[in-house]
C-alpha cells in the first residue's frame, strides 16, 4: 500500500467564498502516482468546508444566499460562541456544506461524474486556512 | 491490496424520491471479494445523494417534506441558477443529505447497526442517472 | 494491509447532547498499530451523528437551538414517523450533522488541524448507543 499526504493553502479575501480545487487535488492524485484506492480531501479548519458540486456562479450565488437563510452571520450576538469572535454562523455553514469528500481513484484518476468539481468552502476568511489532500491505494 | 469499481443506474420516474440500494451494494461487496476494507458509495451527480438512514415510508414522506421547507423547489425564479434549468434547490437537497457514504467492510459484509441502510435519494429525477461504488480492502 | 475494528460504546443521560470522543478514537489508533491510513469513525445508530468541529460549550448550545430551529422535536405530532416513536426529528438532525467522518493517519496520529475534535452527536438518547472506528493501512 502506497499513502501520499499534502496540505493546500487558501486565503480567500472576503469572509466568504468558493473555490474549485480540482485541479490542484488531481496534480496531487499524480504526484503520488496512485493508480488504485481512496482520495480524502478535508478542511484543516472548523469554519470551512471541502466539498463537491457544479462550476457555476449562478449556484455559488445561490448557495452564498440560502446559507445565509439557515445560518444568518448577523445579529452576531444571537451565538453563544461569538465572545470574543464572530464566527459561530461559520461553524454551523461548515455542518451544512460538509468537512470532506472520498473520491474513488481509478486507472490514475479521480472517478467523477460528468459535472463533479471539489470545492473549498470558505466561510470565516481573509487569513490562510489549509485543506489535507490524503491518497492511499496501489 | 484489492480494489473494485462499479456503476449502479437508477431511473426515478418523479422528480423525487428515496430508493433503498443496500443490496445492490451487498452483491457488489460479495463480487469484490473482499473481506477487510472500506466501501465507497458516491452520486456521481450533483443533484442527487447516496446516505444512510431508515427505510421507513413515514420517515421519508417526512424527509420530503422538510428537505422542500429547507431549499423549495418554487418558485424556480428565487435561483440565479435557474436559467434554462428549474433545478436550483436539487443542488441544495443534495447538500443537506450528503454525496456519499464511507461503510466499513468486516468479514466480507457491509458493517452496519441494525438499522443502517444506504439509500440513493433523488432530486432531480426522471432520467438515468449513476452511483459509484468503490471498495478497497483485500 | 492491517485494519482494526473497534465498537464505541455510549449513554447520553438526556435526550441530546455532544460528546468528545477524540481521547477514545486516538487510543484506538494506538491500539491498531497503523501509521499510514485512513480511519473511519460512524454512528451505528440513525438518529446519531459523528462529526468533527470546536470543543466549545458556547457553540455546542449555539448548534442545539440551531439545530431545533431546522428540525424541531414539537409538536410530535407534525411527523408521520412519529407513530409510536417521538424521534423523527433526531433523523433529520442527524443528517445536518452527518454520520460519519473519515480522518488522514499520518506518521501514527490522528492527522488534524489546530482545532479539530471529533464529536458523537446523540439526538435521541438515554440509552445505550455505538460508534464504529474502522482503521485500514500499514
Amino acid at each position: 500500500m502506497k499513502s501520499y499526504r499534502k496540505e493546500l493553502w487558501f486565503n480567500v479575501p472576503s469572509r466568504r467564498g468558493f473555490v474549485n480545487i480540482t485541479p490542484e487535488v488531481d496534480a496531487c492524485l499524480q504526484e503520488s502516482g496512485i493508480r488504485e484506492g481512496l482520495c480524502l480531501v478535508n478542511a484543516m479548519h472548523i469554519t470551512a468546508s471541502v466539498f463537491i458540486n457544479d462550476d457555476e456562479a449562478g449556484l455559488h450565488h445561490d448557495y452564498e444566499r440560502w446559507l445565509e437563510k439557515l445560518a444568518p452571520h448577523e445579529p452576531v450576538g444571537q451565538y453563544r460562541h461569538n465572545v470574543g469572535e464572530d464566527n459561530a454562523d461559520a461553524h454551523m455553514k461548515r455542518q451544512l456544506m460538509g468537512r470532506e469528500v472520498v473520491v474513488a481513484v481509478t486507472d490514475g484518476r479521480l472517478d467523477f461524474g460528468t459535472w463533479e468539481r471539489i470545492f473549498y468552502g470558505e466561510f470565516d476568511g481573509r487569513r490562510r486556512k489549509r485543506v489535507l489532500v490524503k491518497i492511499i491505494g496501489e
